[in-house]
Formats: C-alpha cells, sequence, structure tokens
C-alpha cells in the first residue's frame, strides 16, 4: 500500500508557473500531474521545469475537475485564507500544511491536491467538490503566494511523510454516499435553498474525519435503513446495494 | 530584542527571480534584502514581485559579500547536498529548514542567510566565509532547486520562529576571535598549507554552538593568554584588548 500525492493545476494560466511546479514537484520526488484545461504548454513552460521536462511531457490533460480527480480518494484544494472567514455556515475545515501532513501520516491511497487559477482561485463549484481546504499560513500583509512557491511548499511538508496502511476511503464509494446523503435530504423534505450548503458541510466533516472503506459502507447502510424507514418499507431486505 | 533575518542573494543571474524571491519574502513577512553585484533589475524583477514592489526597491546593492553581511552575526549559506559529501575534512554542518528553525528558536540577531548563483552556487571563499550550511532535503533524483523556491521554503520555515532574548554574537567580536585563532595557529607553526581548513573547522564549530557574547569574550580571553605564555611573556598583564 502507498499514499500517492496528485497534483491538479485548475486552468492555469500561465505556462511557466505549469513549468515550475513541475520542476519542484521532481524536486521533492513527485511525478503525477493533471492539468485542467491549461493554457498552451511551450518553450517557456519547459523551460522553467528545467531538468523535469519528464514530469512536464508525462501530465495529464483533462476537460474537467470532476474527471481529473476521479480516482482520488480525497480531494484537498489549496487556498488562501482570505474569503474563508466570511463563509461559517459552512465551517469550511482548513488544514496547514504541517496539520495536512500529520493527517495523512500512516495512511495509503490517492489524494489529490488542487490549486486554482492565478488570478481568480477556484469558483464555488470546485469548491464544493473538495473534502478538505489547505491553507499555507501567509503574512496577513500579503497573503497570495505565486502558484508555483504554494505547490513547493505544500510538496516540501509532504515530501517525507510515512506513508501507511490505513487505506483512505475509495472516492467511488465516497461519491455514493454522498448521493444517498443528497437523496436523504430530499425524502425528508429538507428546504431546497439550505440543501447544498448542508450537503457540503457533511463534505467537510466526512473529509476532515477520513473515513476508511469499511466506515464508509456503514455510514450507506445506516442510510439505507433511515430511508426505508421514512418510507414506511419496515420489512426486512437484505442489506445489499 | 528580535531576530532579524536578512535574505544575501550572491550575484543572482536572473532578474525574475529576484522579483520571486521578494514576493515570497512579503508572503512570509520578511523585507531585509541585499543583492550582491546583481544582474540588471528591470521590468521582469518588478513583475514577479507583483505586491512586493516595496521589498524589490527597498533591496540594499553591494558590491561584496563581506559588505552584504557585516552586521550578521551568523551567516548561513544555502545550498544543495551535492558537493558536501565529498569534504569530510571540514565536516560542513548541514542543517535542514527545520533544524535550522529549532536553532534560532528563542535567539535575538541578525542572521543573513545566503543563495548563490543559479548556474554555479557559492565559490568556495564565499563556502568558507559561512558558518553554517543550510540544505533542502530533495529527492535524490533532482536536488537543484529553482533560488526562489529555496528561498520561499526556507522563509515558510522560518516564518512563525520564536525569537527570544538569548543573544547570537554578534558578527564584530566574533571575526575577532576568528582573527585571533588564526594568529594562534601562526604562533604555534601550524602548517601553511592546512591552516584554512582548520580554521574552517573552527567557523563550523563555532556557527554550530551558536555563541552567546560572554562565551566569545571568554573564549578570546582564553587565546590570548595561550598567545602570551606561547611568547613566555608570563608577567601579568591587565585583562583588555
Amino acid at each position: 500500500m502507498s499514499l500517492n500525492i496528485k497534483i491538479v493545476l485548475v486552468e492555469p494560466l500561465y505556462q511557466g508557473n505549469v513549468g515550475s511546479v513541475t520542476r519542484v514537484m521532481k524536486n521533492f520526488g513527485f511525478s503525477d500531474i493533471v492539468l485542467v484545461n491549461p493554457c498552451k504548454l511551450e518553450g517557456e513552460a519547459r523551460a522553467m521545469s528545467s531538468h523535469a521536462h519528464d514530469v512536464l511531457e508525462s501530465a495529464r490533460i483533462t476537460s474537467s475537475l470532476a474527471e481529473a480527480v476521479e480516482n482520488a480518494s480525497i480531494v484537498i484544494g489549496t487556498t488562501g485564507i482570505t474569503g474563508l472567514k466570511h463563509d461559517e455556515h459552512t465551517r469550511m475545515p482548513y488544514y496547514t500544511p504541517r496539520e495536512l501532513k500529520k493527517k495523512l501520516t500512516g495512511m495509503s491511497g490517492t489524494v489529490a491536491i488542487l490549486f486554482g487559477r492565478e488570478d481568480q482561485g477556484f469558483n464555488n463549484n470546485e469548491l464544493g467538490s473538495c473534502d478538505m481546504i489547505l491553507t499555507i499560513p501567509t503574512s496577513d500583509v500579503y497573503q497570495i503566494m505565486n502558484l508555483s512557491h504554494a505547490a513547493g511548499i505544500v510538496l516540501y511538508e509532504l515530501s517525507d511523510i510515512k506513508a501507511g496502511d490505513k487505506p483512505l476511503a475509495r472516492g467511488f464509494d465516497l461519491r455514493l454516499l454522498y448521493e444517498h446523503m443528497g437523496e436523504l435530504l430530499e425524502d425528508i423534505d429538507y428546504p431546497v435553498h439550505k440543501k447544498d450548503k448542508t450537503m457540503l458541510m457533511f463534505k467537510r466533516i466526512f473529509g476532515r474525519a477520513e473515513l476508511i472503506p469499511r466506515e464508509v459502507q456503514t455510514l450507506r447502510g445506516v442510510i439505507r435503513r433511515i430511508r426505508r424507514k421514512i418510507k414506511g418499507d419496515t420489512f426486512y431486505q437484505p442489506d445489499d446495494q
């Protein structure tokens, strides 16, 4: 078992940054990179990647974030602290690189770490698809880091992480759990205007908790039984899916 | 009392890197930068500094490394691990950013952290003027980091250091100590071809030990007495300088 760290750049605007990210990835022993709708990658990307052009050339390019993270157990969005403070309701959990390292120690599975656009970061949909938020503690005076510098610091922290055999929940099961929770909210006539925020809250909570597969299975079982009870179907059914 | 971290770029070749270093300095709350014989600083340096052009503009420019570090208590050279392994004799002490942070916790004074040329790093004279060597642990596959990324990681580690009131020895006293040790080696007819390496070794040892001013004074006193004894001047002299 091992821990695979996948770097995902969401619509990067400057090819120099893409090249610099691949260089610092190779400096710290990482090579799995996905680019979602990137800018053109030409000479400057290659120049900045320096001796990491193999990493640059191996980058997978996708047209959607969903496709980029489809095999990840945990999706982590990297962002400045700015803006998070204003969204108390969803209680965005944010972690420093050191805290993330501690959380992932002993784990196995695939972790996708997302970096947003240089100018606009992530949109709300993209943030909503994250299980955790990662923030590098910066000076209040100037919080916005260059994309490749932010990636460098995250990778520096994670470069000597001790993986283990505690599996992170597989993304597929986790997504089914969320779908079923969404359906449960509909079953109980949960107010439509609150549903998205509440679902986001669930994702945050389970993201923080780093569920293992057995826990995901058990939660899904509980939700199935609740939904059956609500529908008046009290007759025993085999506990399958 | 406080701890002042001074970043010194020795003959940087690419203005973009100088700009990027100032940006990441401001991100982590640092502003003291000295450039030794830098490349031309024009539009690209300013562009890469982004909202840190105040730091870029405040950079002090010197024509020698000695001038750049003259008020520093400790001079630290940042370099890749490569090459260090081959110089067992001088027993270069190298520290990771985390170890350096630990070493400097509780201290006050001025620490100069040097970054060398993008292509050649430091020459031997420059390395010889360092009290400590700082190395970022990288993958063996690709150890050479971009200058600004290396600076970013060092500054990230040092950004939340807890300073204190334990003074680092003042550079002036420390340099006098080294001069007197050099004279002592001459007094004892130490082989000329070994002298530089032995002096370098002394500097490494005292660099690691982070002398406080009283210790520097005491060491200088001991050396004075040894030299007097060697010269047969056993008559008591006041313990002045």
